[in-house]
């Protein structure tokens, strides 16, 4: 029943009801068309949405129950300022940590609060086919800011939870070496590091940087700068860090 | 008097009087501390924010006037959700081409929309000392959420507005190369690049790249990814290619 899913659809605004339903949401055309190899649980749409060929060809690819709803209701559920008038419930994808650890680059994100930030990582660490482990204090990867700015990187993208314990437990089990972003004297610049051997590279919250239990058990790197910025945005050091080594 | 001055900051919300103004606001006490160098106008205070010892310090090493103002009309002209009860209007700092075509790296954004992305890219920009020219249909520089994502670069970046044909005519006479993101199978990997030779290079919007204009008088470069992502952010994909250019 529509009603039903629909307070549904609302309640996967909060972490609570997402951790506890395994769900999450994506919204709009584009995400929605990536969404669609995932797992649907439900979805809905709005008459005005159906008048596009592509968002009618969308609806006709997808098996799950999808509901035809009023703008206005449409309005309620929706996170979006302007909302496109197609909404999905899709299942939570959880990978193993032989699945993440057998890509040849972990990126771990060390409480990333930001979920732009955290989005727009994830959509780096996609396309350069990386395990992504997002440790203690981080944003939802399945928070809708988050899933928007991964640009649908969340549906393919092999991600795990752990804790720090548990992460550095695995990069010994998996004989990975960790490297961190941090200015100190004893880091060394990101691109004369030999990134063959397989690494995990942490990148810290804007504030405070990577813990201190994942800065004691790793190689430092920085990434030098000549201006007056005392620091790169996390997901610009990111960019850079993962894009040498994957080179 | 405060009360005309309150008057000026809320118009500077549009960019239509930050233009007819050349001024533009600064909010939050990291921001306003940045900013103390660049020649400010006046600013608000609220009795909250002084009870900070260094609020305090940055309150009396401004010259300018400042007002010390109910939170209730802070809240007002403030542009954030949680303002810090700090906010500056600041002279806008023009920058001649000659001083923006003489770093060594020149960053050109060709209708970058977003005002979040283009923030970021001015702070990468910044922490690599590049010049940076504007090109028409791009965000304003001005913009708060610029001013706050390029997290004080604003305030130092040489940066210069420019039409796309007064940029062809410049990097003619500076004798610069114009590099392009660009997917086509003339594109060569951008780290294959020799980036000794002075480069201005050029970032489109997210949705249609960089102009056909700019992309026939440039050299072809991409990014490669393994993905399933079609495209990088934009942010991600400039602090990717800077950081190699400046290597």
């Amino acid at each position: 029943m529509s009603k039903e899913k629909l307070k549904i659809a609302n309640k996967l605004k909060l972490k609570k009801y997402r951790d506890e339903l395994k769900l999450f949401v994506a919204e709009g055309l584009r995400l929605c068309e990536m969404a669609a190899d995932s797992e649907i649980e439900f979805g809905f749409y709005t008459a005005e949405f159906l008048k596009d060929e592509r968002a009618k060809n969308l609806v006709e690819k997808i098996s799950a129950p999808l509901y035809e709803i009023p703008t206005a209701n449409f309005e309620k559920i929706s996170d979006t300022k302007t909302p496109q008038g197609i909404l999905l419930a899709v299942r939570q994808k959880f990978f193993s940590i032989e699945e993440v650890f057998s890509q040849k680059l972990i990126v771990a994100l060390d409480a990333v609060h930001d979920a732009g930030n955290l989005g727009t990582i994830l959509r780096t660490a996609e396309a350069f086919s990386c395990g992504v482990v997002i440790l203690e204090d981080s944003a939802d990867v399945f928070n809708s800011k988050v899933v928007r700015s991964s640009m649908g990187a969340i549906f393919f993208l092999p991600t795990i939870k752990m804790t720090r314990a548990e992460f550095l437990a695995a990069v010994k089990k998996f004989d990975v070496e960790i490297l961190a972003t941090a200015l100190d004297s004893t880091a060394e610049i990101y691109y004369k590091h030999d990134f063959t051997k397989k690494s995990a590279i942490v990148f810290g919250s804007e504030a405070a940087g990577v813990s201190t239990e994942i800065l004691n058990a790793a190689k430092k790197i920085y990434i030098p700068m000549t201006g007056r910025a005392e620091s790169l945005n996390v997901a610009t050091a990111a960019a850079i860090v993962i894009a040498e080594a994957v080179k």
